[in-house]
């Protein structure tokens, strides 16, 4: 008999790949490696220069087809002097192992990997386990989580459900998963007048003054004070940016960017209408010209409370003795590729250190997500 | 007898010197040697890098001395490609002489030295003509006219009444005389906050945030209304600056630079205070630090309309016909520092494309200018 796999070792075995997006790394070879050896049937679906794995145990559109998503691809180093451990080492010290892609999330990676292999084969289920791995969750994302849907579509491979293994624990493990997502959208405003001497605002149109006053509008009041779901929807100003060195002079051009994460009280389009109502009023007002370029990243989405959500919240339960709260907070993932494929719902372990210099994750935690993700395949084909 | 000084050729002569601030070119050279041949004391004058020329014609500490100021550096180019003419060219076209300079100041430099040398080689007056030129006025300013009155104090030199020769006519020809000048001061914003991401900008301190609303607060109202012999004190954002790259980063920092030109309702210190309070406010608001620094280029000043400015005024109307306005509009210039040592009053020709691409100035009106500049020396000596 086979023993089961160590998935702090399969997260050591991770990090220590250096799979900066895009770069593979060795990490989708090394999953394949494993899965395949399990018996699962394993494609690399790859595209526009990203790396994808596929995997399936049991038959192609099986009435009942749990699916685990995840990446492999993590963040840059950041400031490589400032790390304590080697960020691709996986040294684990005093109980934590240390490395980027540690928390996001090779861990989840493993976690799901390795439960998925010795439940198949400890208790083979009346249908289908299927894993969608990405190299590229943290850049563009178009050619990764996407690519392997758009590939099973093709193929004829469905999911009947989905749990993403993203780090959803804000700070103890179990405390959350999450049900949805807030829409993120930016908008890139730029400001054109006239420019001119300091000593005479009246004979120029000035940019800036024209993006104080609109970005003030913006932040004014809230968007909104959330919804049943979700909480409020945020703005936040990015960057504004002139470069005018000249203090005698009113300059012609700014910048200035917006990022709104946005809740089912609003989508892109009326967002984006909003925002230029307030550009045109401003226009109107300054004689500035004002343009906008708006780039959605994807809108809210909500896999409402139903049995699948409960299962997860009764695994984790039962497991950690915590019942998740089922957020919609947070910034962005494949969730919001994954829900027009279907019902899905993210849990992981805590995040705290994600994209962080000296990201690390508690040693323990990893065992115990292995635990919880298996008692929801357990629970999922009981 | 000895032909009169063509104020034209000694114009196109200054403006063939490429005396970009603080480069001599030629120019304070070519005008000692103008003055040192009619019979002026001449005296270079230069400290700490920069050129500056004194000259004077009759005795020291007389009784009655009328002094021209004026500078014979020039602002860079800019755009080289975008002139019609050669910058350097001194070229008339249509009755226009293009090159930088033209109107500020060389052919106003070039008008009162030739109206002072004709002057007293045609009517010896009764007392003396001092003339003190700089070679750096659109630079920093401090080693330029500040040094030529520094050293004149040592040595018992006195202007009993001086007039700065700078352009003053917004678009006719002996429409306006400046009596005084707003002051001008100019305060760098640093804010500083706590960086986060975009998704949760509760638990960041935006600086941006910070500064759009510090910014709109400062533009919400006019400072004031203006007062009897200036206009309304005026605000400019000249800049702001950020360059934060990421979107879903709120930036741990951002900068702010305004210039503000003010009337005698304020001081460079009642303005601190006033911009003080606010950053105070905003930092209190939004828990993030403002940092201030406040450059005060001049404080605002004003020659009361008196004699002298009547004098002026009284030849501008003898030869144009026109009655000029007393204003203290615009920028600053180096008659903040000369208002120090006596009366002054500042008449020129219009300057409507100074510091512009193709700075040019009408032929016909450095004749005139010299008219009038002989007019006034004859009527203060009279």
């Amino acid at each position: 008999m086979t023993s089961p796999i160590d998935p702090v070792a399969l997260t050591a075995d991770l990090v220590r790949c250096p799979s900066v997006t895009p770069a593979e790394g060795g990490a989708l070879v090394l999953l394949e490696g494993v899965l395949t050896e399990a018996g699962f049937t394993c494609t690399r679906v790859d595209r526009g220069g990203v790396p994808n794995l596929f995997a399936r145990w049991g038959t192609r559109g099986a009435n009942r087809s749990f699916g685990f998503n995840g990446h492999t691809d993590v963040v840059p180093v950041g400031d490589a002097a400032a790390w304590t451990q080697d960020p691709f080492g996986a040294k684990v010290v005093d109980g934590w192992m240390y490395g980027r892609g540690t928390t996001d999330m090779k861990s989840g990676v493993a976690a799901f990997v390795a439960a998925a292999v010795d439940f198949v084969r400890d208790t083979p289920p009346d249908g289908a386990v299927i894993l969608t791995i990405t190299g590229d969750e943290e850049g563009v994302g178009v050619d990764g989580t996407m690519a392997l849907l758009d590939w099973m579509a093709g193929q004829g491979e469905r999911m009947t459900h989905c749990l993403v293994g993203e780090p959803t624990c804000p700070n103890d493990m179990g405390e959350m998963m999450k049900i949805g997502r807030r829409g993120s959208m930016t908008a890139f405003i730029t400001a054109t007048g006239v420019q001119g001497h300091s000593a005479y605002p009246h004979r120029a149109k000035n940019p800036m003054s024209a993006l104080v006053r609109l970005l003030s509008r913006l932040e004014e009041k809230p968007l909104d004070q959330g919804s049943a779901h979700f909480d409020a929807s945020t703005l936040a100003i990015t960057t504004i940016d002139c470069g005018n060195p000249a203090n005698n002079v009113i300059p012609a051009r700014g910048s200035a960017t917006v990022n709104i994460r946005f809740n089912d009280l609003h989508t892109g389009e009326s967002l984006t209408r909003w925002l230029q109502d307030h550009a045109q009023a401003v226009a109107q007002e300054t004689g500035v010209q004002i343009d906008l370029r708006v780039q959605i990243s994807g809108e809210s989405f909500l896999t409402p409370p139903g049995d699948f959500s409960a299962l997860i919240a009764h695994a984790v339960q039962a497991i950690t003795g915590r019942t998740p709260v089922a957020s919609t907070s947070g910034g962005t993932s494949d969730a919001r590729f994954v829900k027009n494929h279907c019902p899905v719902v993210e849990f992981g372990l805590v995040g705290k250190t994600m994209h962080q210099v000296d990201e690390r994750v508690e040693v323990a935690q990893i065992h115990q997500l292995k635990t919880i993700y298996t008692r929801i395949l357990q629970d999922y084909f009981a």
